[in-house]
């Protein structure tokens, strides 16, 4: 049996401070509950501290980066697969998730949102802006799941998952 | 001199009879201003029409396949280009655009805008769709242009394209 | 009916002078011919030349770039696909061109000769260097046509493309 | 410290024989020295053999799938990324290798040894057939070795990997 696998996908420089707080606890809990991590691997905003968060609870991390060299990479991702494909790369990030965290909203985070709906992948929305959810919502009623906090994120990652 | 490159991206299967309207128009303008036109290939909605509008003024067209295979391609794609990477050529798509039109909405239509916007594009929303507007204006204020109509559309191009 | 699609494939910095020499002439006999020549459009050895060899004779050339900028572009090219996915694009040369001519041979050009195979294309060794003739025909006995001039390759292509 | 990433690449239904014992060789030998296994991650020939042989040493196995599907996986794949990018998926293979193994040779390995080349990789060739090792010894002369067994091969590794 392959391991289960959870993508957080999240804006990197323009991450807020919440979304930053959000992806560390979200790694933590992901890592606590035995799933191995898979994000977009650069060592800014929610994709570093994710990462951070699952190694900080000895959980096994995955990048999938956009480049071909060892620079701007998360220190605390385990597995590094590169890509050189740029943002071609997010729709392998959601192809490899059993199910899809957006921890905040940029503009790389609404593609791969997309993607995944596309990919016919359930997606939960954790964050505080009002259009994207009423966005995504009406985009997918049903695969897209719209959380207010960090548990309510892994109580359903939990009932997509069994 | 390279030529001008247009990329008209929109729904396939579950383009509304409106969008397919506005395609084929689209299509017809963009060959008379002597622009490539460039879609996603695929015989089905949006990027049918458009290539046949597009044809039905003797322009010329690209289609960036999500296929290596001679199946479901619109006839009248000119230059086919087969990706055989499925929605990650959806970048590809974006790329290769000087400017983006996209016409009607849908999971994989809100990935070329996203990845348009992250790869600082001009894109243009011809639609009817209160939320996308609302979404997608706030998410680039000054890359997204609104527009009610066809030939709306076609003088933003213009603009952009001098 | 779409056009016909030749792609030719060679070596950038490191292609010799006999090379360029049979690339700028294989891109005038491609355009005389109607065909639309596929390259990986970059400013720099094979490639550049069999652009300008076809733009000589009027022809329509498209660029599969590795890239998502205008830098090493070769000028010669008329439609530039910007893939931003570097050698990874390899395999979208072979599968949009009818045929492949490889030109010369380095790294590059293996890989896309072997995916070209792997794809079922035939392709055209045009060069000097024995080990390359006597692998690739032990690898692809049917696909592989081992020739010793332009003209000899264009006689092939016409053969395939009828 | 990110663990260290061995690449063993090979044909699928066209293994022979000998290819399939390596192969399972290598993955023992490999896991047992505590590198991470990455491969096309495919049900077939080389690449099922050798993650077999890591997971009978309690390794980790990463597989790079060309689809977006659960069919034709390797159950010895513990960590499936799927790019659903066909044989373009070649060259995440072997960038996402710290070192390559090219166990036995078909096109699509043909085309992993020269992409890897292309990103001045270690590749070491583990096969039977002359052409291929002077074909790839004249394009790299120093970075293929070839080796005769697969401990020979794990030797190398390590001196590379140091």
């Amino acid at each position: 049996m392959r391991k289960k696998i959870v993508g957080v996908m999240g804006p990197g420089d323009k991450a807020t401070e919440v979304d930053v707080q959000h992806a560390y606890r979200l790694g933590e809990l992901i890592a606590q509950q035995g799933w191995i991590l898979l994000t977009g691997g650069r060592k800014s905003g929610v994709m570093d501290a994710v990462n951070k968060g699952a190694k900080s609870a000895n959980g096994l991390t995955i990048g999938i980066l956009p480049t071909d060299h060892q620079k701007d990479i998360s220190e605390a991702v385990d597995i590094a697969i590169f890509t050189d494909m740029g943002n071609a790369r997010n729709n392998i990030n959601v192809l490899s998730s059993d199910v899809i965290i957006a921890c905040g909203m940029g503009a790389g985070t609404v593609s791969e949102v997309a993607l995944a709906l596309k990919a016919n992948k359930q997606v939960i929305l954790l964050n505080n802006d009002a259009e994207s959810k009423i966005f995504f919502k009406k985009l997918s009623p049903e695969n897209v799941h719209v959380v207010e906090s960090v548990s309510e994120a892994i109580a359903i990652v939990q009932k997509i998952l069994i």
